[in-house]
This record gives structure tokens, C-alpha cells and sequence, in this order.
């Protein structure tokens, strides 16, 4: 059987091979009609498309992209789990990029896939992108949309949780049940979802009237030891800290084990809250306050609004950003009761 | 500047296509010299490969697959690590699939991947996987390494850990610990981890004369709800186990949950081990002993072979296999000591 290309079913159909090429891809500039009549002839010859030629000849791909920083990170995980079953049900395959954080290779990953191996990506930055025209290169040829970490400079979709209102939240939290000394432990300054919840932060210390000065925020890194030290320093200063909001799920670990070494107890002497989605929360010791991102929903959201704008590029994007909000769960890591074994 | 094609590389330096387009791909049928010349011509004139051309013409794409069930689980985020910091030291790109434990899906994928669009792959098989054709084919067309969960029926390289010899460790720690009624909390019984970690368990129960009616395996599903009643059933039965051996990661929650609503104290009334690759380990209540598998090892490992094997496809496959060793962590969970808040 010779092969059946996009031209002889314009030629059978009577119809352009772009709109052949257009109603094969879903394409929104196709009448429904069109698009059946095609589709039909396309199944009864038993056109294959091939994905290859059809990258050449500007076609779509069916494949999205997700750069995201990391996979050992619940949010992240179960974000990936919410864009998978989006993608899935639409036929899409999902490409997932790691970017480890840096910055640089996020730009080798988004130049190398502006080469079109996909048809658009979904994204969280690295907390060293500081500077963005690789992503705007990259959005000048395919579409964007971000999620959690997003670039606010940036004209695109933003799908994102009440970061601002969550930092504001979990440290009134922790002025209520009796904190005055209160460290928010951060990673980055550069991050949007950092700086959000840093200003809701420092809204809540200014209006309960705390000591600014008791009231720090604390630059952890990368090194799960540097991070350990930081904290040990810190739990063994001057002034030392009874309440703690920690901005990145990863440092749980190191409070506690902190805690634990030099015989702190949580909650009686420090009280601790974290922006996690970590199961293990409610069974750590003491279970773990945390503020539970939307993560599955995010990842689900991000998904639907990419694959809606790559069958209508007309779309507002202001109108389809969201903001998904977190929920704060609290546990016995910020209350007076201790369990018992 | 017209588009440096292979064929004028070959024009130039009197050599054939195919030999360019080797030198290019680094293969091991080209001689050093050869791949010098080549190269350096290649830089000259600014030679840039087209990455869907060359996959029309059938070069390599530089890119591998990893096929592994999910992201929300230590063992496999670590190992994704692993494979991505030798991928990436090489100039790779890894494309991450998630099989979400099911074989449809890892046959769509497979399907789509022997398209060409990757070089090879590495691959942990889903819960499900029973039959074994689809891998059988994609493997006829292009490599495979299997790392964790392989199948034994396949002539490929496989990277695994001493399962067996894991199973029978803990299950001898339990019974040294004083444990006589071990329950196995198991998932499947089709994957190669499982069935070993199984047998395992069961020549320990064997050699130290345990009552067999007393061992029993019971497994587990994908949902925890489902899981919570199946260990609650168990805990609140006639027979209830003094030692649990959990084959994977995500049943610690649900074991410790339990537990703490039937008021069952951990390690006093029963023992726990997992094998578990988390972080929290080390903060639960009580710390968790665990067998942690070498995870970042694993994913190097298999990343490793599969580019070896892209570049000499002569290479005795049964030779490249490796064992790497799991660790016993004993905490709290199966010792008499309760740690003290």
C-alpha cells in the first residue's frame, strides 16, 4: 500500500492540504463539519501521521512540556500527577524537564525544545531565574503557562495559590498560640511564591506589632548540612526563635532533627508550621501544621488552560490565570498538646 | 549562508554519508582520527544537526526515555537523579514517562517511543505488568536497560539491588527482635522486587521454624483508604502480627495511622520495617527502621550503560548487569527503646 499523505486526502476532499493539515490538528479556524468529513476519509484510508515529518512541516506535535525543579517534592509530584491526568485524557504526551534549579539549564531546555519538539511547555522557575528573556524567547514561539513560581513580568497564563495570604495566615497562626520570636526560614529572593509569602509574613509581625528585629527571615540553601547549621546557630543564639515558619517543605527535616539534637521540644519551646504536602506530616513527631498547597488541582488547571490555548490562540490570558487557594492544617507541631507514646 | 548539509561535509573531506553521520554520532565503527577530522570540519563550518531531520534520516536523537510508574515516591525521584546527572554530563536529553502502575499505558508509550523519537530507554515496568510482547518489541528496535522492577524473561542489562537478600534481612532483624507473628504488607505479586523480597521473607520465616499460618503475605492496593482497612482489619483480628514487613514506601503512613487510632504502641505491641528511600524517616514517631535501596546509585548506573550501549551496540549484555547492595537503618521502630518527647 503506497502511503496516504495530508495531499492526497486534499486531493480526494477537494480541500486545501492546510486545512487538511488544520482539521487533523483540531485546529479552531476548521468548521466541525470539515474537521468530521476529514477525520472520516483519514480513518478509512488509514492515515498514520508521522511525527517527525509532521515537526518539519510545522504540524503539531501532540507533546507538552513541563520544566519543573525537582521530582522529590510533594508539591511537585503531585502537581506533575494533576498536568499527567489532564494530558492523558487528551491524548497529549508530557515531556518532564528537571531543571535541578539552575537557571542555565533552563535555557538549554527551553532552546532546545523552541527547536519544536513541542507545542508548548508548563513551568515553574528555578529559584535562579532572575533574569527571564530565555523564557520570553521561548514564549515568542510557542505558549507558556506557569505555575506556582511564576514570572509575573511575563504576559501569560499564571495558575498560582494565595501565597501572600498564606504566609499571612500561618504566622497569625502562630502569634495566636503564643509566638513572639517568629523566623521565617526562605530560599530565595527572587522566587515569586517566596516573596509573596515573605510579605504576608511581615504584614502579620507589623500588625500584631512584634519586634521586627525578633522576627528574621533566614536564607537556608541547597545544602541540607549548611541548612542544619543555620538552624543549630540559630537555635542556640542569644535570641532564640519560639516560632518558626519554614517556606520549603524540605527543611522539616532539619527542624526536627535540629530539635531533637539539642533537646528542643516542639511545640513547648518552638512551635513549627510548613508550607508542605508531605503524607508523612500526620505521622512525624510531633504531627506537622502545614499550609497544603493545591498541588494536584494546580497541575490539573495549568494542563486544561495550555491545551485550550493551543487549539485557540485568542484566547485573554488574563482571564484564564487562576489562583487556587491553600489550605492551612493545623496540627500538634503549633499547639500546646503533646502526643503521647 | 546556505545550510551546511552532511552530504558537503562528506564532499569535502571524501568520505561517505554514512561515515560523516557516524563521526558525528560518536560511534565506535569510526576511527579516532576519522572522528577528528570530521569534527573539526563540522565546527569550521558551523554545523548545525536539524534534530527531526536527523531523526527522518535515522541519526540519534541524543535523547533517552525513562519510563518508571510514578514521581511520588523517594526511590524513584532519587533515582530519576541519577539518571539525569549522567544523562546531562553527556550532552542527553531525558524524556521522564509516567505509567501511573499501568501496563496500557506503558504500552502507549512504548509505541509512540519506537517512532523514533528517542535512542533508547530506561524502564522500572508497572504493577501490572504480566505480559511482556510490547516490551519484547520496542526492545527489537532499541535498547532497554530495566533498573528496580526488570523483567528476568528479557535479554537486557538490569540494574537491580539484593532484594532477596533484603527481604530475608529484616524478616531475620524482626525475628531477632522478638517478633514471632510477621505479616509481609506486599502490592503485587508479578514484579520481580516483590517476588524476591518475598522469598526472602519467607526462607527466614522457614529457617527459624516460625509458625508459616502466623507469616502470612497480604496485599496491598493503589488506595489507601482501601489499604487503611486492610492493615486495621488485620491489627484488630484474631491473630494479630507483632511484625510488619512493608515491601513499599507508601504503606508507612498508613501502617503508623493505624496504629495510632487502634492505640497500638510502635515498637512495644509491634515492629515495623519499610522499605523506604524517605527523608522523614529519621522524625517519625518512633523513627523508622528502613532497607534504603541506592536509589541516586541505581538511576547512575542504568543511565551509564544505556549511553555505553548507544555507542557500541557489541557489548555482552549479561556482563553489564550489576547488584547494587541495599543498607538495614535500624531505628526505633523495631527496637524496645521509645524515644521520649
Amino acid at each position: 500500500m503506497s502511503a496516504i499523505t495530508i495531499k492526497l486526502l486534499a486531493e480526494r476532499l477537494q480541500l486545501s492540504t492546510a486545512t487538511i493539515s488544520k482539521a487533523l490538528c483540531d485546529s479552531h479556524e476548521i468548521s466541525a463539519n470539515t474537521k468530521q468529513r476529514v477525520l472520516a476519509l483519514a480513518k478509512e484510508l488509514n492515515y498514520v501521521p508521522n511525527a517527525y515529518a509532521g515537526s518539519l512541516r510545522g504540524n503539531k506535535s501532540k507533546t507538552i512540556a513541563v520544566l519543573i525543579p525537582e521530582v522529590a517534592d510533594s508539591f511537585f509530584s503531585q502537581a506533575l500527577n494533576g498536568i499527567e491526568e489532564v494530558a492523558l485524557a487528551k491524548g497529549y504526551h508530557t515531556l518532564i524537564y528537571l531543571t535541578h534549579e539552575k537557571i542555565e539549564r533552563e535555557k538549554a531546555i527551553l532552546n532546545a525544545l523552541a527547536g519544536g519538539r513541542v507545542d508548548g511547555a508548563i513551568m515553574s522557575v528555578t529559584v535562579e531565574t532572575d533574569s527571564i528573556d530565555h523564557i520570553r524567547e521561548f514564549n515568542r514561539q510557542l505558549p507558556v503557562v506557569f505555575f506556582d513560581r511564576v514570572c509575573e513580568e511575563i504576559d501569560a497564563v499564571k495558575i498560582t495559590t494565595n501565597d501572600f495570604e498564606c504566609g499571612y495566615n500561618a504566622t497569625r497562626h502562630l502569634i495566636e498560640a503564643g509566638c513572639r520570636k517568629i523566623v521565617l526560614l526562605s530560599v530565595s529572593n527572587s522566587l515569586s511564591i517566596i516573596s509573596e509569602r515573605s510579605k504576608g509574613f511581615k504584614k502579620a509581625i507589623t500588625e500584631y506589632g512584634l519586634n521586627e528585629d525578633d522576627c528574621k527571615t533566614i536564607d537556608c540553601t541547597e545544602d541540607p548540612m549548611h541548612n542544619c547549621q543555620l538552624i543549630k546557630d540559630m537555635m542556640q543564639g542569644n535570641n532564640r526563635p519560639d516560632g518558626i515558619l519554614a517556606t520549603v517543605e524540605k527543611l522539616t527535616t532539619e527542624i526536627y532533627l535540629v530539635c531533637q539534637q539539642l533537646n528542643i521540644n516542639i511545640p513547648r519551646q518552638v512551635k513549627v508550621v510548613c508550607f508542605s504536602n508531605q503524607s508523612s506530616a500526620i505521622i512525624l513527631n510531633p504531627t506537622l501544621t502545614t499550609i497544603t498547597q493545591p498541588a494536584f488541582e494546580m497541575g490539573r488547571a495549568a494542563a486544561s488552560v495550555l491545551l485550550k490555548l493551543l487549539k485557540n490562540n485568542t484566547l485573554i490570558l488574563k482571564e484564564e490565570c487562576a489562583v487556587i487557594p491553600s489550605t492551612l492544617n493545623i496540627r500538634n507541631s503549633t499547639t500546646g498538646y503533646v502526643s503521647e507514646v
